[in-house]
């Protein structure tokens, strides 16, 4: 079998994580299996290029950004290689472009355009066991671009299409994923196997197992994902197209996003293309937009709502101050201190009520809903920040998901 | 002007010292000229990387140890490059491969092999200054090398001969090359220039100023080397061809390297290509070789002696059992605890003298010699480690370099 590993930061954390990582990797290689390993920056070693960054300036440049922080990951494939070596397994680290990981222009949040696996199939045919660096590629103009954070996931993954593994497993720190955060609420339960839809609603609203281009990317190749614990032989969760549970479970997961940044542009104009150019020139600035709220109350006039993640504020309050006066807007609000709580699960489309459910749960312990936007699977709230926790316990429990039920 | 510039570790330790070296390189800028930096690894950086590394194994593999190395320097001139754009100029960020130097396939002592200068004319075209690191390159197998502590400077010198730069700057911690250690010997002198030959004898043998190869290539491609301070704006030390001094001294500096091992061979055949032998098998095994003595005192048979650097020792008495053997020498003998000094200059030759003159100066002290080694320009003796203060401070004060003289 040809099986992609990926293991994420926590899981090379020190020095003695990375051999317990080169000793699960060659056991796999010594029953016979052709190993491709991707491996993330050592537990914090990302936010201390971050800072390092910040103590130069307050707004780095993104190309020297990616330059900076893929260091994290090659420091971490160094190390595994040599760690398996010292097993009496020959082993070779790749770096990104080394891989073959082509990516698009756009530092910081490049996207994967293709992968070249000529290399990878070179040192596999030589029986080496092949550890890649996570959450980097090369653009067209020979410059290291990132994935963005939990790009790692994705690497994994598209290595998984490229060389048509078996297998995709995916180590983390928890042992799979879970019906919501077992920080929050204890009585969160591991699932067995999700779909990628269900998964992606998760992966999206802050269950932070997987990163969403990964599932999205699995879905398309449709390529099972096994997410499991680094720490202990447990079986995890299986991500996969159908899952016996689809229909017997209403909700699957309920999460949550903190940290969220409300945005409204009050006053628009009721005219088509509205729309589009507030949210082309907000993708244009490279701005993640999250959900979006429009409606149409008044006559000729909108109100448009959006989230974006906190630390965009500032760029997308600059760019709202471009886009009201091109598209004459009356002016717009902002709350940078919100978070965004959901309901997740493929069995709410055939069960009405759920919405209503959720609504009442909140309002039974007064939290106020500033947002809704509801999806055929899942249904987001924008409550206060500080409310983000509270609402995950009731819904969880509301819904039937702790263990004792 | 195009001027290329070295900051080594020290120059780029914090980031307090990165936005030092940023104004430096901008103000050239601004004056007109094309600037190439090349930046070592900050501060302790490599140091901290090889530590981490022994603690996965303590037996690294030298290509996977290129891997990690690599990353300080290219966390350097992520920095760098952030900190002159925050000077409102533009700046590019280049790895040893980007930069396109090529090296030969030897890893963690690596040799430039050749300089394709595309990308780097093409980043001046743009008005931009260029940031290389230092140390590293790429084999023809596509894989990163470095090329040895201290490389950075012959990265410095490398692209200085292959964009047929004007002048080319190597900012130490120092203000110039000393006439010895002024840590040893406070009455150490700057010397305001000093040839290639005599900066190879003084770098070769433990003036840590600079890199031996870099001053080897300097020479070959007749580039003046300009070493000064990065903290201050005092002229430093010329390396050029000739100098005026040269005549007029006959010694030029003391110098010493510590933690030197000594290892002999005796009762070796007195047959042609024996020596051949055993030092082509040293250099197979990537072992460096510096002083070697030979004599032949009895019939037929003869003593080898050479040193190697402490780091070195225990491959060299693994090559040296395997030689023995083959050779049918009698046995062999290691010291791995000694230190060379050395009296170099370029007025050596016309002055007879200056060897007993050097022996008498350390037999008036107690020091006993257990090699001696010369060649035109210089005079080496291998002494105990814990002698080599003393040494260098009687030397320096017997060839009349105190600054009192």
């Amino acid at each position: 079998m040809l099986i992609v590993q990926k293991y994420g930061g926590t899981s090379v954390g020190d020095a003695s994580r990375i051999r317990n990582v080169a000793r699960r990797v060659v056991e796999q290689y010594r029953k016979g299996n052709q190993m491709v390993v991707v491996v993330s920056a050592m537990g914090d070693s990302t936010d201390d290029l971050i800072d390092l960054s910040r103590q130069i300036t307050d707004n780095p440049s993104p190309r020297e950004m990616d330059m900076l922080l893929s260091t994290g990951e090659q420091v971490s494939i160094a190390l595994l290689a040599m760690a398996i070596k010292n097993l009496g397994v020959d082993a070779v680290s790749l770096t990104g472009p080394q891989a073959g990981i082509k990516t698009d222009a756009c530092y910081s949040k490049s996207r994967v355009t293709a992968v070249d696996n000529t290399r990878l199939k070179a040192e596999l045919a030589k029986d080496k066991i092949v550890i890649v660096a996570g959450f980097q590629g090369l653009n067209e103009y020979g410059d290291i671009t990132t994935l963005g954070r939990g790009g790692s996931d994705t690497t994994a993954v598209v290595l998984a299409a490229a060389l048509q593994a078996d297998l995709c497993e995916i180590f983390t720190d928890v042992d799979g994923v879970y019906t919501t955060d077992p920080r929050i609420v204890p009585e969160a339960c591991k699932l067995e196997t999700i779909t990628y839809d269900e998964m992606l609603e998760l992966a999206h609203l802050g269950a932070a197992v997987l990163h969403p281009r990964a599932v999205e990317c699995a879905k398309l190749y449709n390529i099972p994902l096994h997410v499991r614990c680094s720490f202990n032989d447990h079986p995890g969760t299986i991500v996969k197209e159908e899952t016996d549970m689809e229909k017997s479970m209403v909700i699957t997961g309920v999460t949550y996003t903190k940290n969220v940044a409300k945005l409204g542009i009050f006053g628009v104009p009721d005219q088509p293309g509205i729309a589009y150019m507030v949210f082309k020139k907000l993708a244009d600035n490279n701005i993640s937009v999250d959900m979006i709220v429009q409606s149409s109350m008044r006559d000729g006039i909108n109100d448009i709502s959006f989230t974006v993640a906190q630390d965009d504020l500032r760029r997308s309050l600059e760019t709202i101050e471009e886009i009201i006066k091109v598209v004459g807007a009356q002016g717009y609000t902002h709350d940078a201190d919100v978070a965004m709580v959901s309901v997740v699960g493929a069995g709410m489309n055939s069960n009405p009520g759920v919405a209503a459910m959720m609504f009442g749960a909140l309002a039974d312990v007064d939290i106020n809903i500033e947002m809704i936007s509801t999806s055929d699977i899942k249904i987001s709230c924008i409550v206060k920040n500080s409310d983000a926790e509270k609402a995950v316990k009731i819904l969880h429990s509301k819904f039937g998901l702790d263990k004792a039920n």
